[in-house]
């Protein structure tokens, strides 16, 4: 199972979204040029103008603000990684901040809030209050979940439902508002962009879920980083929260990040108990009743190949091995 | 001379925009709550509220699209504030960063992010797409100063222009187009909306330079931080710029500033050859021209309250001491 049909089908439009982020990023001003490389690189597989895209065959898919939506998105998912990457890496990694590493991390929040400035710049060419105000939205909930995880790092006393909140925050509703607005700029009715909206956000809470549980079985090849790296953070996750319905594993995770310098081998450890504890297969399971909820709204949905589609996207996750 | 009659004037409205701008940053959630009371003491003299409010009076002042506008230019004010703040303070003032001045860091970036998507959110409710577009270019700029700030901090080698191209990404536009949106908001002509931007533009100018004068001349007291703060850490302003037109000065000051740790004795004698070039009696002679040139805006407009009203905050600018 793959995208490559899907690609291949919205190549054109594709290039054009790539065109427009390309120019966003790195047209204006010299620092953003040479910072543009980076930052162009951190979209990936554009995902949300894809959904956008798909979301646009419900209505007039031609309209010009489907592309401005499209664009719109995914600098703002841009945005958000390139912040995500501020501190993080280059500062506390070398165990002290240099003059270049604060360089780096101010330029790159700014280049950050710039990239924001410019996805609303474009989306209010809309002439869309609706469509404006969803995205404003999208963007403070998407703060408040990244507040919430620095919050939440270490806690091990946190439930379900924080946890769902929290990546609905991170990930599906930037993926429920990109169908949603790819339907209400290509003038779709109320009631077909509203269901996708619902498509996007099951979708997009599965795709976290299968994220999440990709960093404890993956191979480091196919994620790119280690494995177990949210654990090692101090992310809890899916799979983790599960395992802890086992309380010998709960008391053992928790001695652990307690540690000062735990090693390798001490998450080792916590990782296979995590892996072993059938926590791996609950969520997988919860994944799948996320995915099950989006098929079913495509079941409502004109049969047309856009639905289709958005059917293959769903197989494809259900199915996706990183 | 001083502003108390404005404020009293205006204190109804402003008391509430001031509730609007509590709301936008404490409501929806906990942490932002928590965060809330540092994050509006970073205000300060709402000068951005006070600006839409007279400008309003050029057209209806009662739309509500007024208010709006006053809270979202001071929201975005005051996110721009809570970025400034991030790294530069709690993280290496210490020389090490803590996990706690981490977490700061990154709570403070992202309340910004949700202050600034705040703003969006309630400027697309004045439904009027150039407003928005004013708004979004505007950030657009202010993050470009901000990265421009940062690479040529400790770089001598920059003309006026450079100068006055910072102070107006960094003061000038937000001014600007706060007086620019008091009008448009009030649906004021095209014609009056223009000549308050750059009546904005004008002031803000000369008042950043004030600004950049009084941290050489003020005292610790008055100005809330250490004399020549601006020059220490590497930022580069008008009175710093002028003296270079000596070069012996400007000698003097590159070799300060590229000890790897220069005392305070050295910064005071740098900062006493500045003082005394003339340096700063040129750049209030600049700081007067962009005055004079604000005025000359004023006696376009009607002579009307809001004029005189505007007429005092030049004044106000002209003799401020801190």
């Amino acid at each position: 199972m793959s995208l490559t049909r899907i690609y291949r089908e919205l190549k054109r439009d594709l290039n054009e979204i790539e065109k427009g982020i390309e120019e966003a990023v790195t047209s204006d001003h010299p620092t953003l040029h040479q910072a543009g490389y980076e930052l162009l690189k951190a979209g990936g597989k554009r995902i949300r103008p894809i959904l956008v895209l798909l979301a646009s065959h419900y209505g007039d898919k031609d309209d010009p603000a489907v592309k401005k939506a499209a664009i719109t998105l995914e600098l703002i998912h841009t945005a958000s990684l390139v912040h995500d990457d501020v501190i993080d890496n280059a500062e506390l990694r070398r165990g002290k901040p240099t003059v270049k590493a604060k360089w780096n991390n101010r330029v790159a929040m700014y280049a950050g809030d710039y990239i924001f400035a410019k996805a609303i710049d474009l989306m209010a060419d809309i002439h869309d209050t609706y469509a404006n105000q969803v995205v404003a939205k999208a963007m403070q909930e998407m703060s408040i979940g990244e507040i919430e995880q620095i919050k939440d790092q270490f806690n091990c006393h946190q439930n379900l439902r924080k946890y769902l909140l929290r990546i609905k925050r991170k990930t599906a509703l930037l993926m429920a508002i990109s169908c949603e607005l790819g339907a209400v700029s290509a003038g779709a009715s109320r009631s077909i962009s509203r269901k996708l909206y619902y498509y996007g956000y099951f979708m997009g809470m599965s795709y976290q879920i299968t994220d999440d549980i990709l960093d404890f079985v993956g191979t480091e090849k196919q994620l790119g980083k280690p494995a177990g790296s949210d654990l090692k953070q101090g992310n809890i996750t899916l799979p983790t929260l599960m395992a802890f319905r086992h309380s010998d594993i709960k008391e053992a995770v928790m001695l652990t990040l307690q540690l000062d310098n735990p090693s390798q081998k001490d998450f080792d450890h916590i990782i296979n108990l995590i892996k072993q504890s059938g926590a791996i297969e609950v969520s997988q399971e919860v994944s799948t009743q996320y995915l099950n909820k989006a098929y079913r709204v495509l079941n409502d949905l004109p049969n047309n190949s856009a639905t289709r589609s958005f059917k293959e996207i769903a197989d494809y996750i259900g199915t996706r091995k990183y």
